[in-house]
């Protein structure tokens, strides 16, 4: 069955793989799952086509026939289940990859949107400067919380799994702030993520479309 | 085998359903299944013992035999892939009701938190009262967004799933600022929600642990 993706025309990264295709294509990459993308614009985002796939006018969504799914989580997880490679067999291992994924998008990613928020969409405010520090802190609170149950593992949950894809890309949106560094062992863990060959595969396929001559050209 | 759950000693929201617990006492209604309550106050939440339950120090937490499970999404995922009564049998149908836990928790939820932390970690801040407007408009934008997509159905896909389980229990964050009541769809569908019995349960459940005598008395 096809599957096809749809991706940022032009990323607001600028290709530095924090737009959420990176998880889907490294799902994709990790399971050998072929996979085509369809690229879309700001514009058609929020058009009505695009709103039958996803009601929030966001990327990614997933059609593989018949099935049309959007949010990243449910369809890393959808590749997961269906493909090995993402997800341990034993029931009990199962469970707390998925609990990790969602730990990474429900505990650690707010507070690293929030940043994004205050920094984007508030930057203009007079109250920025002043809140930053506070919105920091609450991403420290939680990256410290997490170091902690890293330890000195290589994967949260035994082998790597779902759960580590998804921290990993939800932990490189704290990179760009300075945050992420100041946990050496989680730079570290984000390091072990990226240097994975399906990593490197999903992240170039994503640079190719965001580093190449413009569409609009 | 038996289930113990973990919740409030007393429940910031002095038993309106809001707390996190409410939402796996749901699901474990809904299915059917006994559960225990192991109460924590919230310097226990913090201390290494839970901690080993719950890296975050948060509630609640989902024991069953050996595994133990935290992360609300994680804990109603694994009850409602266990027992019946949460999911369809139909694949895509079930990676649907699985992708609106996600949009839940991922999509929905995150706004309405902010408004909490603007609320009360950022409540005595001279920025507080022009800022809260901004982040109660990303609420209802997203808001909007999901009433047109449930459009006149009873359930966002199909029959009651998790999903729903999941939305409903988000979209009760976003009553007492008086925004659900502004999308009149979406207060009949959570009020859909609230009349199953298996909530009716599961609130009487946690209200009976917070209007009852002070355990510290």
């Amino acid at each position: 069955m096809n599957i096809t993706i749809t991706a940022f025309e032009r990323s607001p990264d600028g290709g530095k793989g924090l737009a959420r295709d990176t998880r889907v294509r490294w799902a994709l990459e990790e399971t050998g799952q072929p996979y085509g993308v369809r690229l879309v614009s700001f514009a058609a985002m929020k058009e009505p086509a695009h709103r039958r796939l996803h009601p929030f006018g966001q990327i990614p969504t997933y059609e593989e026939g018949d099935l049309v799914l959007f949010e990243t989580g449910a369809i890393v997880l959808h590749i997961a289940e269906r493909h090995a490679g993402l997800l341990p067999d034993d029931a009990g291992a199962r469970a707390r990859a998925v609990m990790w994924m969602f730990a990474a998008l429900n505990t650690v990613e707010p507070p690293i949107l929030e940043l994004q928020t205050a920094k984007f969409t508030e930057g203009d405010k007079p109250w920025t400067a002043e809140r930053l520090p506070l919105v920091k802190d609450r991403i420290r609170h939680r990256l410290g919380e997490l170091s902690v149950r890293l330890g000195d593992a290589e994967w949260l949950a035994g082998t790597f799994s779902a759960g580590d894809l998804m921290m990993v890309s939800v932990l490189l949106r704290s990179r760009p702030s300075g945050i992420l560094d100041e946990f050496p062992s989680l730079a570290a863990y984000v390091a072990r993520g990226e240097a994975r060959p399906a990593y490197q595969r999903a992240f170039a396929a994503q640079l190719a479309v965001n580093a190449g001559p413009s569409l609009a050209g």
